[in-house]
Parts: structure tokens; C-alpha cells; sequence
């Protein structure tokens, strides 16, 4: 048992991350329960929607689960509250200053983990007391650090930068991508792209079956002069990029993105006019499955793997 | 012994990427007598040069070592002729179409090698009749792929797309970054920055002392417009950023560039008007070494690594 396994009492330390309109209480229970640690996206819920999605995540399982709050939200306050309430064990933050809430959640019981992207926020978060940091590269689906740095090159450099547990995150997928993490010293993955293409997910399905057929390449980097975000090849990814070459400055963007556009391609399966967050890894999705599946399967590869290790292929 | 190390009869599967202005005879011959395999960069090389360095690094070296050559130089056809008539045992290929010059070093006995940043181009290269492709990842430096997939993500693609046996390269350095390739499937590393940093490498020592002095976050993909390439921050990539960030179109770009740019920074040590290509692992790069020292270093810690899958690290 490892740090990441320890600190959340759970049996595998394969996380799935928390992402918006995506992830409710039906795909977390179901990782949960399959023995990871399953995360409710907050940064797509209004205040009573998170207070009822907790209440059926924990009727739906009696093991761990997290919620993931992005820091510059509205609603962080009362979600925070609505956490400390009814006692969620665990809060994942992401995109903002960790040192405000993580001392009230951790005077809870609440254990904390912040999602970083440089080495620069990773030591910010660890100097906030956070009990473990995501570290997430350049691959990952959705927001994404400036300094664009990838999985292989941030981990190691996170590793080596702070003394708290690491989770990896960005282009793992599988058995292999796992090891590769590990390798690099991560105690654990956090997995977005692939648990959106599972049966409990709340992604719409059009946007699912778009996940199955993308291939290598598919996804870029937009929006640099706002946020950054990873998004899949559309029309309106196209449009993006058609908007971003003409140099039509921030407030022309804005307006372009307007209001709800991941609400309606992720939530409503508008592949047309809506935005598709996700990883560089979707082009190695190739079918929709149950969350446990992928668990399971992504288990015994990986015990394949090291126990393997004397398998010729590792064995120069 | 996997197949690249059959491929090119080396000891290890560590291959030290063909560098313009930084691999020549004194750091490919140094590579190659530590047991890996050491490459001449031809592609910032006039003929004469080439052949000159080639004859040297024969004169240095008893083992096998390769040249690369970038299919989209003005001095190809003349590069070619001097491989096949000196006996050069490997060719890598790059920037450019591999069909072309394959068949006829296949028939001279050479083995050709071609790197590519993409399923697509990994498939192309297979076609074409390569003995191994080289799958290299966005956080590389100098020229990139524009589709920007992470080795991360790209080499597992690869492997599952190819038969042939496949290199990892981009933000390899070290015994981690190793076993996470071979953890993905690749059968070799390519690395570059590192070798770069060395004692025999034939950067400008100005340009040496840059790279340990980098941390995470400070290269960036710049000239997406003509050809992409990963630059270290300096004066001269932040005149290029602000001339892209402004617009300025191809024309303007081209001319900004110039001539003679990359042989300024990392040749002449020109740190201000220089262009610096280098890959993002340069943050994790902290001393001068011989080259030697480093094969020894990360053969060391990869065979720790795997005999020490029983570690509990590796053990969930």
C-alpha cells in the first residue's frame, strides 16, 4: 500500500477525475465501488445540484469518494460548505490559491489534494499544506497549464520538487500509460478522457461515440490568451482556431465562446456548435464501457506488466 | 537483447539523437564506445564535413554509429553518396519522405531509421519499408510535429499501429523517463538535451551552461506558421512570440529568422540574437557530463529500476 492508497483508504490507486457535466454521482459510486477513488465535478453544478448529487453518491456507495471544486467557481463558498456538511472525505481543488480553503476542509477531517501544472504551483500547494498534489500535463482534456508541459517531462519534476504523494495526470489510459506513470514516481493516476467514455458517465452519448472515433492528433490546445483548454477537432473548435489566426483579441473570443458552449457539447451532444473537452489520449479509446471494466482491466495489465518484468522486453 | 538492440548491434538501447550544431564526431563516437549508439547530426553539415566527421568518428570508434539526415536539405543526394560509399552502418531519417532513399541504403546493406510525429507518419515510414521508426513526442526540442501529440501519448499509439520496432524520444533523460518508455512499448530511447549538456558535445559552452541553468516551464513551440520548433526562452524566441502574438504572417516571420540563427545560439553561444532548440526536459538538466557518465548513470538506474519492481512503490 502506497501513500496516495493510505491517505484515501482505497484498494487501487487509479482516481478519476472530476470533470464538468461529465461526472456525477453515478460514474464516481461506480469507481468507488469497483475500488478507486470516484470524483464528482463540481465546476458544472449549481449549489443544490452538488448537495443532491453527494447525497446519492453516498447512497450509492460506502466507500471514499471526492468532490473537485475549481477554486475561481461563483459557488465555491456554499459548495465548500454543502462538502464540510455532509462529510465528503475528500476534496479535489483545481485552478486557483489552495492556501484559502485547504486549512477549514483539513480542521474537518477532509483531506486535500490540489491539481497543478508547473512545479512553480506544485510547491505553492505543498507550502498550503495540501496532503497531495495532481500533476497534470500538457495531453490532459480541458484546462491546461501555460507552460505547456507534458506528463513525462512534469511528474519527475514535480517528484523531485515536493516531499507529499503525487498523482499523474494527462495521456493515462491503460496498463502501460499507468506504468510509465509509476515509473516516473507517481503513487497514483487520475484518469479524465477514458471514464467519459463509460455507461455511467452524464456525458451525452453523441459526445461518447465522438470519443470513440477520435483519432490521433485530434485534439488541440485553444484559447491560450484566455485559458487554456484541450478541445476535440468541430466546427466549433474550428471556429476558435479560425478566430485565434485572425488575432481578434480576448473580448472577440469571449464573445464567440459565449455561455454554455461545454453544456451543450458535452451535456447535450451538440457536436456542431458545442465545445468538446478532452484528452490526447481519446484517439486510444475504442469502445464505451462500464467504469468497473475499466478499472479491472486496467489492474491486471498493470500487474501483468510488473510482475512481468522479467519478461525479455524489460531485460536489456 | 530486444530488436534494436539486434538492429544496430549496440549493448544498449540508448540512442543519442543526431543534433544540428551539437552531435558530431567526439560525441557520437563517445555514445557509441559507452554502448549505445552515437549519431552525427548532418543536417547543419556541408559535404565536406559530413565526410570529414564521418571518417573521424570511424578513426574514434570500432562500434556501429548512425548519421541523420533530413530529408528536406539542400545537401541530401550528396549526404547519401558519402553514407554509402564510407560504409555508415545506420541511417536516420527525418523531415521528409522516406520512400525516396530507403530502398536503395537497404540494398547497400545501411539500416534505415525515420522519425515521425504521428500514427499517420508512423504508418507512412512502415510503408515505405524502414527497419524502426522513431516516435517523437511534443515536449522534443527543435522541430516538432504539428499535431503536438506527447510521447505519452504517441508511442503507445505507435506501437499498437506498427510491427516494426519503435524508439521513444522527447523528454527522455534518465532511468524514470527510460522505463517509462519501455513501459509504453518502445524498444529504445532517442535522447537529445541531455547529450547536449555533455563535455563532448559540440554546442558552445555558453549554450551548455544555459540548459543547467533552465527550469520547467521556460521552452516553448514557436513558429507553428512555418515549421514548429521548441526554442528556450531568450531575447530572440521572445521577438518571435511577440511578431506571432502581433500576426505577422510568414513573410515577416522567415525574415526575423534570417539566416544562420540556430548556428548563432547553440554553436556561437550567442545567448541574445541565438536561436536555442531544446526540449523541455532541459529543466531537469543540472551539470556537464561526459557522455559516457550519462549511458552509465541511466543503464544503472533502469536495471534498479526493474529488478526493483518488488519494491513497494511498484506494488499496489
Amino acid at each position: 500500500m502506497n501513500r496516495i492508497q493510505a491517505l484515501f483508504g482505497i484498494r487501487w490507486p487509479i482516481i478519476q477525475a472530476g470533470m464538468i457535466w461529465c461526472s456525477g454521482w453515478e460514474l464516481a459510486s461506480a469507481v468507488s465501488n469497483a475500488g478507486g477513488l470516484g470524483i464528482i465535478g463540481a465546476g458544472s453544478m449549481y449549489p443544490e445540484v452538488l448537495r443532491d448529487q453527494i447525497l446519492k453518491c453516498q447512497a450509492a456507495t460506502d466507500r471514499p469518494f471526492a468532490v473537485n471544486v475549481p477554486l475561481i467557481y461563483p459557488s465555491v463558498e456554499e459548495h465548500m460548505q454543502t462538502i464540510m456538511e455532509l462529510g465528503v472525505p475528500i476534496v479535489f481543488s483545481s485552478a486557483g490559491n489552495p492556501s484559502k480553503w485547504t486549512p477549514s476542509l483539513q480542521a474537518k477531517g477532509i483531506r486535500v489534494v490540489h491539481v497543478v501544472s508547473s512545479v512553480k504551483f506544485a510547491l505553492k500547494a505543498e507550502a498550503a499544506g495540501v496532503d497531495a498534489v495532481v500533476a497534470e500535463g500538457f495531453e490532459a482534456g480541458g484546462h491546461n497549464g501555460r507552460e505547456e508541459t507534458t506528463t513525462l517531462c512534469l511528474v519527475p519534476a514535480v517528484v523531485d520538487a515536493v516531499k507529499i504523494p503525487v498523482i499523474a495526470a494527462g495521456g493515462i489510459h491503460d496498463g502501460r500509460t499507468t506504468l510509465a506513470a509509476f515509473a516516473l514516481g507517481a503513487e497514483g493516476v487520475q484518469i479524465g478522457s477514458r471514464f467519459v467514455a463509460t455507461s455511467e458517465s452524464s456525458a451525452h452519448r453523441a459526445f461518447k461515440d465522438r470519443i470513440v472515433d477520435a483519432t490521433e492528433g485530434e485534439t488541440l490546445l485553444r484559447l491560450k490568451d484566455l485559458t487554456p483548454v484541450r478541445l476535440l477537432d468541430n466546427p466549433f473548435a474550428q471556429q476558435v482556431a479560425a478566430a485565434e489566426d485572425a488575432g481578434v483579441g480576448e473580448d472577440a473570443l469571449r464573445e464567440l465562446l459565449g455561455r454554455g458552449r461545454a453544456k451543450k457539447g458535452m451535456f447535450e451532444g451538440d457536436l456542431i456548435e458545442g465545445e468538446l473537452e478532452i484528452g490526447q489520449v481519446s484517439g486510444q479509446i475504442n469502445q464505451i464501457q462500464p467504469a468497473s471494466a475499466i478499472v479491472e482491466e486496467l489492474v491486471l495489465a498493470y500487474q501483468s506488466l510488473t510482475t512481468g518484468m522479467v519478461d525479455p522486453h524489460f531485460q536489456w
